[in-house]
């Protein structure tokens, strides 16, 4: 999962937020949208894994200046 | 979390699967590009907030033809 830090303007979020109230879901303060990543490993070794995808994060997937990531390994081998 | 369901082609996957590729990761076997929706909500209840979230998923957040979605309520009344 990658997202927009919490200090940066996300004008997509700005724009669900307004459609919401359009459609009278008064109740929502704020929307950010972020990113929802699942990776098909053929790695079966959790730790190599888990390494490499911390890589893959900071290398491609995340970008550090603007965004956060946080992710998990299921069993299966899929990380998201 | 919206994602394309998984018989929906996926192209910005099959990017990031060759970027990856290129990176040297060719333990990756597969991606699906998703999104992750965070709602920021001003009612307290959570049986009404579930109600109306699953109906803002349906009207607005997720392509019921191509997509799935799935969320969960945490305390502090955000849902994602």
């Amino acid at each position: 999962m990658v997202r927009l830090k919490p200090v940066v303007n996300d004008p997509q979020g700005l724009v669900v937020t307004e459609a919401l109230h359009a459609l009278g879901y008064d109740e929502v303060e704020g929307v950010r949208v972020g990113k929802f990543i699942s990776l098909e490993l053929g790695d079966g070794d959790p730790e190599r894994a888990r390494a490499r995808v911390e890589e893959m994060c900071r290398r491609l997937l995340c970008n550090g200046v603007i965004e956060d990531y946080r992710f998990q390994l299921s069993e299966g081998g899929e990380a998201s």
